[in-house]
């Protein structure tokens, strides 16, 4: 596996070289600090990257609304960032978090409600950590 | 928030339809089972997820090489999937996994070997749990 200079930078450098994609994202996945668990997978473009750094609370960039956003600007749930990595090809960032209530827009604590499950080669889901810590109806009525 | 029938089955159901992106992928995260470190993000594409949940072995697919891609296939380095979720509108799927050996092709446990720091307005990385498992230009040699 041969490598040229500008990827051996990228990987073993210190420089901050995020590497975003043709929409101008890299993918981010915020996991509770206390626990581990995986919270959300979302996106940041370079200005929410930018902010997160310089403020220490979690902004994305939302594909389906192409907008900024503040992470808990409508519901109040915000992310306070403890670490924030870069990956091996600075595409992708890890921060672990302290979640104010829940992360998902469904009300749970975690996007990640259901294990995806095989028997006799039929796939199906099931509800594993799935109690809402609130209603969304109550929290994004217009 | 309103939404359609559509969404709320995909979010509220259990029938297992992930949301491929126009590439046809959905993204992968790969944590590891005991310790909860995000080893690795990665793409599935439709063939990827259906092996990965047929042999409880991670495969992904490569967007670089445009190649599906049984992890540890040239390393060795394989994930045996303990647990499979899905998130909230299906199209990103978190892994939880025991990984035999690295699971960066550079040679570390994580992808994640660097952290993000601010000093004075400026950005850059630092190494934290850096140590590498093995030696790529061994392991990936021709």
């Amino acid at each position: 596996m041969s490598s040229s200079p500008e990827t051996k930078e990228r990987e073993e450098g210190l420089s901050f070289q995020p590497n975003f994609d043709a929409s101008g994202l890299v993918t981010c996945v915020a996991t509770d600090a206390a626990t581990g668990v995986v919270l959300m997978v979302a996106h940041m473009n370079d200005e929410a990257l930018r902010k997160t750094i310089a403020t220490g609370e979690a902004w994305y960039f939302s594909r389906s609304r192409n907008a900024l956003w503040r992470k808990g600007e409508s519901s109040g749930h915000t992310q306070r960032v403890i670490e924030m990595r870069m990956d091996c090809d600075q595409d992708a960032i890890w921060i672990r978090v302290e979640q104010t209530g829940a992360a998902c827009h469904t009300g749970r604590k975690s996007c990640f409600y259901r294990k995806i499950e095989s028997t006799d080669g039929t796939t199906r889901l099931s509800f594993i950590d799935a109690d809402r810590l609130f209603d969304p109806a109550q929290i994004y009525r217009k």
